[in-house]
């Protein structure tokens, strides 16, 4: 048999989808899992959006241009005019997801064995496209201690060497919820300039902010019009994961007939998605309000609830629709696949994406979790319940203070 | 203003849709373009495939399993088991078009600095996709002097070094619409298994060969059942090429694996495009009869069209729906741009892919170009009478024979 190749073992499992087949065994066992653990909402899609499938007049499902069709490239950029970030559509290009669009801003930008700054936690499928593109994430650490918010500019400054090429914020964040500051961004954007780098924003959870928080988008920064890629995707906004729908956004030409080439190997984003995503931008107002209002309140609810539960500790999230939290067990890793695999109480369990993925210094979020509040208020209650009788009994229970037991 | 990267440099842009900008421009002039240079079929989508969106029922489009819905995999092992190729639904990944499962085979089996061996001309994409990879093609030349059949088996081997990793076969051939006979297969079968290489065959276009052509799936092919990498897709069985759906089949299982982490990196592939996809699989068996019978009778009209131009040569191919045919220009590049930007005959023109994206040894292809029969045979009528003017005035033009002017 042939070998693989070496690069493939560097590949992370995705933390969040490699605990699939034990949940899969659970529910084979007739127990119902509560999947706090995937960025999947419940919310319903848009029916406009849906109706555009309905009504579909196609007799070809021909391919699209390789930046997307212009049409929804268009219509797309009057979405970021009135959202406050001025762009024309030719300075986008449709990416099959977000994670596409990250793929092609670290292909065009970064060469083999250059680096990228990333406060930590983050995403964790950005150490699978890191590795996959040959570069390195050097990250920044964001504590729980502090909420998650980004450390004082002269670490990252520390972080810079003469290999650093960008730095890549996700703002709200994934995981922690964190919203960056008018004021971080700043320094951030100090940084940027002085040190000629990429600035990657992914701002696929712009809508998703609460307490009054303002999202600043890094398209707004004043200076670094040529370094700023902007990384957005459908999938959240419209509750359309399914649909694999982004954008890349730069002012910068020269990224953007890079990108095209990269785009232009793989023919075109997909053409149905792109259909459903245009259809999308005529979503009426009152959804968002709706949806806002639900994430709200299932926010404060999983925050207060966690909080409840001795030994957790569970910063309060302005963004977005996860939280990272501080569970008093061991190893996060053994703890969510032993929920799947070894508990249930009457006939449910959790599912939850244990903190280690999240990070790319060794041993770090061990005792953490992402928690997604992509459940309804009952299924939300229901979870934490049967959270807090597992933790009870869990065999790698600690105290809760990240101290071992 | 920040530098892009070195790499991104040698992303040859899509010879084929590099004119597209040229394209426009004719249109915009008014003038009427013919389309021979892109794979998009004028075939109708089958109407199980859009009825299966026109009654989509969801609520909320949700992403799928990262290696594609279930119900889908299952009922596409039948569809390969109903063409004699026998496979389980756990030995298919549905990929993004099959250029993401050319991109995870590469990936999975690669490293940076490998060689993959393909016979050119092949699909220009390749050139991409393993450019991307840090892979290098070799290439071993398929003659337009011998109908484009692949060279002597020792010819090939001279070009298996330590670094070789792979061949990759394309059957039926684009862009040739070569055939390659069960002798050749097996003469492939025995270096994948003297040298304990991996087989990648790109078999996209397997429902399209003519005069009674039996494609050999490198699946059937015996004792390399580990080496070998199925890369299919829907785009051209079902004129569904929007729809980015295409699937990496293998029963190696640590191939399968493998590329699973990759395809977890994307988190999931299209959904809307599975569920066409897998309402396809239903369409009726005289759909192909059809399509079979209009491709044969433009492929019959289009090279003997061609072959009756003064100075062209076109083989007669026996699958797909592609021709290459030598031209006698000078630079078919500067040709395809001058028909766009020069040309016109009673305000229409024709738009070709040049031969020399289709090899990657340098200053071949440069008189051929890619045909594809995919305009009803009005349009291909005027198409071929629109090229023969042209080529009475072109100012590169040769004698035909290859030689310069």
């Amino acid at each position: 048999m042939p070998l693989l190749s070496q690069r493939s073992k560097n590949i992370p499992a995705s933390p969040i989808r490699k605990l699939i087949p034990y949940a899969e065994g659970a529910v084979k066992r007739g127990i119902k899992v509560y999947h706090l653990n995937i960025g999947q909402p419940d919310i319903h899609t848009p029916e406009v959006a849906l109706n555009a499938m309905r009504n579909l007049d196609k007799k070809v499902l021909e391919y699209s241009h390789s930046a997307g069709y212009e049409s929804y490239r268009r219509k797309l950029a009057g979405f970021y005019r009135n959202a406050g970030i001025d762009i024309s559509w030719d300075q986008t290009l449709i990416t099959t997801g977000a994670s596409e669009a990250i793929s092609f801003a670290v292909n065009s930008c970064l060469d083999y064995g250059d680096e990228i700054i990333i406060p930590e936690p983050f995403y964790a499928n950005y150490n699978a496209l890191a590795s996959i593109a040959g570069v390195r994430i050097v990250s920044v650490t964001s504590g729980i201690e502090v909420d998650f918010a980004l450390p004082p500019v002269s670490e990252i400054e520390k972080k810079i060497s003469e290999k650093t090429r960008a730095i890549l914020l996700c703002n709200p964040n994934n995981p922690t919820g964190y919203v960056y500051s008018a004021g971080e961004l700043d320094q951030i954007r100090e940084l940027v300039k002085k040190y000629n780098l990429f600035l990657f924003s992914d701002e696929a959870y712009r809508e998703f902010a609460y307490d009054g928080q303002k999202v600043v988008s890094a398209m707004n920064l004043k200076g670094i019009e040529e370094n700023v890629i902007l990384i957005d995707s459908v999938s959240k906004r419209y509750s359309e994961c399914g649909i694999r729908i982004g954008v890349l956004i730069s002012r910068n030409k020269e990224v953007m007939s890079t990108v095209l080439r990269y785009g232009q190997s793989r023919l075109s984003p997909p053409g149905l998605g792109q259909i459903v995503a245009e259809a999308s931008i005529d979503t009426p107002p009152e959804y968002f309000t709706e949806v806002n209002r639900e994430y709200l309140a299932r926010r404060n609810f999983i925050v207060d609830a966690l909080n409840r539960i001795p030994g957790v500790r569970c910063p309060m999230p302005r963004g977005a629709f996860y939280t990272m939290a501080r569970l008093p067990v061991d190893d996060a890793d053994k703890f969510a696949q032993w929920l799947l695999e070894e508990f249930e109480y009457e006939k449910q369990t959790v599912m939850i994406a244990p903190g280690s993925g999240f990070y790319s210094t060794p041993g770090l979020g061990r005792n953490e979790a992402r928690i997604a509040y992509v459940l309804n208020i009952g299924d939300l209650r229901n979870a934490a319940m049967v959270l807090e009788k597992a933790l009870k009994v869990y065999p790698g229970r600690t105290q809760g203070d990240g101290s071992s037991k």
